[in-house]
């Protein structure tokens, strides 16, 4: 491992052995595994859920779409509202992959049946708690009216309901993960239940890592679609998705400078690496070691401050004495999509470089 | 203006006035500019301020020197703690090009000296105020130790003093800025004359956006280097560095779903691309329109969620009717460095695609 600069560094057996658990369990508990790229958005990474019988992703942009379909994949969704704007993309992947794109509410419905020239797979979005996009699931008038519609059209085939229950993301521990989780899983199992006999085949999907990572039971939910528990991160172990040793990623840092007097490190290392994500209790990342093929936390050092470059380590008594300029150390991220998506390529432990979008 | 996805659109007219004023400012001041490359990172606005008579420049890392020199410049200061895994680089640079690094301790400079193998220039860094990098400037022995050291080197050139007054990020109001500046540039400028009679030839070298857009008056500082001003952004508006006016770049965002009931529009346009910083007055970013050749604020338009891809823009009663799903809407960012650097490329209002590091 040569390190330069600031690089994002995987631990592969870290990774494929997250990968490994969602994908079991998604099989105990008859789920389809549709899991969501964008979070290592690496055609590597998908070929090691493909090895494991997973064939249908799930990505948050066209441009995703375009990468992955490229490499093979042949049944993908895109898990953001369906952007209009970029109908030639999505008429060009649609002649080639099966596509499914999302849709909540009614005026893009009728755009979109209006401009597609090849068949797509359409699910309406339900907002089961995130307050973000999607149809609030007691709206059931809105989801039928939005069902027929689709349904209407020749080109656009009705694939059932999306929810991204994105509030876990506020929660602290499992409980309250379980909590959030059940009751929005709740309200999409109702909505389908009412749903079922006018649409036999509906399919009901849900993702994200904190419910997908504590669940045991999901009710009527055909599909889920986590994207972040590939690498995890210091958020989700705080939330309670994951321990601090799942996280897959960490960024390898030079040091460049030590301030002996207020015992602290400056690291090649900043918001353009981390993205800005903070924690109160780990700062803007977890700094650890590397050590024997794998990383180790250094207790007594927190990332207390990121300008665009710099990062300041403060150490605590003593600790400055073991580091010199020009040793390599690591941050467990944060917010690992944001880091993978500010850092754009990284490698193994062993130097093999991966692939990004 | 084609935009179907989240692209950084830049006003050049805009930008060129706020390079010509910061031009005329450093000649009317007897100062050299020596712009900061970090924010716009493109070869095309380089241009700019080499036909204005600029010919010596800063950047952030030896990645963007590279950049930079293979357009054509060949005086170029890399304004981050010497990092002295990236030897290889420097090397190949200095061979090249008149290379300037930062130093702010005596072990870098030994390391340097080690391992230099073409003459290369060094600036002490001192830490007038941002307490990031640097050596504090009451620590005058420490100031000369370190500049006997660099002199001593048959291979290192002593070039003078580099101070980035950071704090000033964080006044509010012209008179903050100028307060914090003055007593930043006296410091430096004492040391300065505190080394003139061994070093005659020194540089004092002073930089920060802030500062050099409010003073009026420099002391016997020698040169400037702030970088941010050719953009400007939200935040060196509330700072008081810049008018809303000034700024010179915004992100053209698809509005890709309303919702009637809660007065919201869904952008695309999130984390990914604005970055997170936020402002208590603003939000994620100031809501624009696109006009003649232009943007215009939208009064009663705030961003005030972001996720990794969405943006949430609430909208005062009674806007919601005046926009509709495929319109493209502009958000000027909080922190245009960070914009440009998660864009990574962008056009100008004429549709010219503009080339970025």
């Amino acid at each position: 491992m040569k390190i330069t600069k600031p690089t994002l560094i995987l631990n592969a057996a870290v990774c494929r052995a997250n990968i490994a658990r969602m994908v079991n369990k998604a099989q105990s508990q008859g789920l389809e595994l549709q899991p969501h790229f964008k979070t290592h958005q690496s055609k590597q990474i998908g070929q090691w859920f493909q090895e494991l019988g997973v064939y249908k992703i799930t990505v948050s942009s066209l441009g995703m779409a375009q990468y992955f379909a490229a490499s093979g994949w042949n049944d993908i969704t895109v898990a953001f509202p369906c952007n209009i704007l970029e109908i030639d993309a999505i008429n060009e992947l649609a002649k080639d992959i099966a596509l499914t794109v999302l849709v909540d509410n009614s005026d893009i419905a009728e755009l979109l049946n209006s401009q597609v020239r090849n068949s797509i797979s359409v699910y309406i979005e339900i907002d089961s708690g995130g307050n973000r996009s999607g149809i609030k699931p007691h709206q059931l008038e809105k989801v039928r009216d939005l069902a027929n519609q689709i349904s209407a059209s020749d080109k656009l085939k009705f694939k059932g309901l999306y929810s991204h229950a994105g509030h876990t993301y506020g929660a602290k521990g499992e409980s309250e993960i379980q909590n959030l989780a059940n009751k929005s899983i709740e309200q999409l199992s109702s909505l389908k239940q009412l749903l079922l006999s006018e649409y036999p085949h509906l399919i009901a999907c849900f993702g994200d890592t904190p419910s997908c990572s504590v669940l045991d039971s999901f009710a009527n939910i055909d599909r889920i679609s986590p994207g972040n528990f590939v690498f995890y991160d210091v958020m989700q172990s705080e939330i309670g998705s994951c321990q601090l040793q799942d996280i897959a990623v960490t960024v390898a840092c030079p040091v460049v400078s030590i301030k002996q007097e207020e015992n602290q490190l400056i690291i090649y290392g900043g918001a353009v690496h981390f993205s800005k994500d903070h924690s109160g209790k780990y700062g803007y990342g977890q700094v650890v070691e590397f050590i024997n093929n794998g990383w180790e936390i250094i207790e007594g050092a927190t990332l207390i401050k990121v300008s665009q470059e710099h990062g300041i380590i403060q150490l605590e008594d003593g600790l400055t004495s073991e580091f010199k300029i020009g040793d390599v150390i690591g941050v467990l991220p944060i917010h690992s999509c944001l880091t993978a998506e500010c850092l754009r390529s990284y490698q193994t432990l062993n130097g093999e470089l991966m692939d990004h979008y």
